[in-house]
């Protein structure tokens, strides 16, 4: 009976979160945000189809993050994104600390617990600039400096993010202890920068492997054994699956061009990611945006997320002229997965309670709802 | 700590799965028994790194089994099948009639209990003819009639097995009762007819609403819902979720071409079925090949899973001639998917017991082993 229900929960969220991704893409929203609502609607607060406890459904949940970062780390090719410019990096940096320092700020400010208020400041961190890229593209604009400024920075958040996620999830493990920050530190800088400039010369040049594999798809296997592999190391030495799955993306990234790897991956991807983000709606309580406290939260930390980002980002790209760096900060605005997964390690670690995970889901969805008209009326004129 | 444990076992069962496969492969093996043995090793038995009661592998396994067979049902052309000529539907039925009536003969003279024969006579069907095709390629007689006769004889004993497991799957629950008997019989014929006769046409008839959709990949979406929708309505009908998706295959069949969904399809395949065919591999308990009257009991059912299929296929084919019918026996022989999946549904409704689940996988092994010389022989002087 229960693998009989198990079969009715597959069918029910990723119907329910195509028909709602069809919906949002109809009405010019990121499709996500359709996911993620079909999640809070099947969730225990709503119709109480899924079951947040249910620990096959959060397995393939993470192995659809697990497969999105490692597909994110396949797209990055990281020549380009050394070579980015000093100003993308900057945006990057500043537009990741700026929102950080302020989201902690808030949060501090409001007496929550300090680890929990890491946890929030670095849900803040990351942008997620693919609905900017598509606003971009719809006005015309996709080979503007702005587009690929906004690219090169939101991968370098991004990698921000997840060394600030690495260290924050150590902190919630073991207390506030200056060495143990400083060892993990080391060790997600070491994982990163041997697996960023190592990783890819050993992958090229296993390429000979690659080709003596008799069993079908031998590069595409290779590629999940390392994504699976990787996964697990970083999850072992105290970092988060995640930033493994991200980093495989990378070390294989100069092979997948050869192999097509990044075509084929993606229809795992098709299949597992809604999985993801209908289960990490299922667990926000929508009963919050009818309580006067916890919307008031919702929007004080949403207006800190949006203009700290603006302000960070455009600081960075000052040199660029008033109105570039305007438009740039604007386009970073839209936060998404990374901050997703923030909340959700904190959310299944037990450092940050229901409310908050509820808070951070709805910031995603917030800004990312609010930046297209934004982005719209800064480029106005163009 | 268990979420930890998962990702370690999800690397170890596939990177397992692929080593094995490929060693086999290049022994000339299949590498589907190198998967199975990957899961022997790991298994409760052995290593004891998969816990045969984990119900999040149990589900990925049931999902790779699931998509396995969309996609066989994808690949097969309706209208192909159907002009396949009556020897192929003949070959295909007493090919599946003869094999369940001896296993059944032998196991009821065994003295085992009257449902376990069941089970295991409706394994003994259908032949799993990939192998088979193999050799005759590498013998380059992939052109040949037999080539093609046997390829339409094994579709047909698979629906065949199907049925079959339907019926006995619900006598398993609902005991011996002819009424019963006959509303499974009509409703799995029902179901077939209908989703073979009018589901593609009701397919390409929504040619146009899969154009509309504005969500990525449209119709490789629509496919999978199609499966899951399908393998749960059969589910609930009292017949098998494999039915299901393997009829949702056959639906969506014409439209696959258009759309290059068997591709698409094949990488999720890729990823998910290794968990299948490790997991079906890790029940199976080595120490039954030490144990003389297990591994008579294999024996003696691997030899009449050989003659029976032999007998009953050549029977079927003898207008072509003596030495053409013998040729046809002699390739389908090995026997595979379809019996594994029998037998983990008699297992995991606890109708078949842990031995005979074992003695069922040994002879998938064996009669996939024993195939190729015979194949060999019997084409010798061609």
């Amino acid at each position: 009976m229960s693998e009989h229900h198990l079969l009715f929960q597959f069918f029910a969220i990723f119907t329910a979160a195509k028909i709602f991704g069809e919906l949002f893409s109809r009405l010019k929203m990121p499709s996500v945000i359709g996911e993620l609502l079909a999640g809070v609607l099947l969730g225990a607060h709503c119709l109480g189809v899924i079951s947040p406890q249910d620990s096959t459904l959060m397995s393939l949940a993470e192995m659809g993050v697990i497969f999105l970062l490692f597909y994110v780390g396949l797209e990055i090719r990281v020549k380009d994104f050394l070579s980015a410019g000093r100003t993308s990096i900057l945006v990057g940096f500043l537009g990741a600390v700026i929102p950080f320092v302020f989201g902690y700020a808030l949060m501090a400010f409001l007496d929550y617990p300090r680890i929990e208020n890491l946890f929030v400041a670095t849900a803040l961190m990351a942008t997620s600039v693919g609905i900017s890229v598509r606003v971009l593209k719809d006005l015309g604009l996709i080979k503007d400096r702005v587009a690929y400024i906004i690219l090169g920075a939101a991968v370098f958040d991004d990698v921000i993010a997840l060394i600030s996620l690495a260290i924050v999830k150590g902190l919630g493990h073991g207390g506030f202890n200056l060495l143990e920050i400083g060892l993990l530190l080391g060790e997600a800088v070491l994982f990163i920068w041997f697996l960023t400039f190592i990783g890819p010369r050993l992958a090229f040049k296993s390429k000979p492997l690659f080709e003596k594999i008799k069993i079908p798809e031998g590069p595409f296997v290779i590629s999940i054994i390392l994504c699976l592999g990787l996964s697990y190391l970083a999850e072992t030495i105290g970092l988060a699956a995640i930033i493994g799955a991200f980093m495989a993306g990378i070390v294989i990234d100069e092979l997948a061009g050869v192999y097509d790897l990044e075509e084929k991956v993606k229809y795992v991807n098709e299949f597992l990611l809604p999985f993801f983000f209908v289960m990490m709606g299922s667990y926000v309580d929508p009963h919050l945006f009818l309580d006067w406290d916890s919307l008031g939260l919702i929007l004080a930390i949403t207006l800190i997320a949006v203009l700290s980002k603006v302000i960070g980002s455009a600081l960075a790209a000052w040199r660029e002229g008033r109105r570039v760096a305007l438009r740039i900060g604007v386009c970073m605005v839209p936060r998404g997965e990374v901050g997703i997964i923030v909340a959700m390690i904190g959310l299944s670690e037990g450092t940050i309670s229901m409310p908050i995970y509820s808070v951070v889901i709805s910031i995603s969805i917030l800004t990312t709802l609010v930046a297209p008209p934004l982005i719209k009326w800064a480029f106005k004129g163009k």
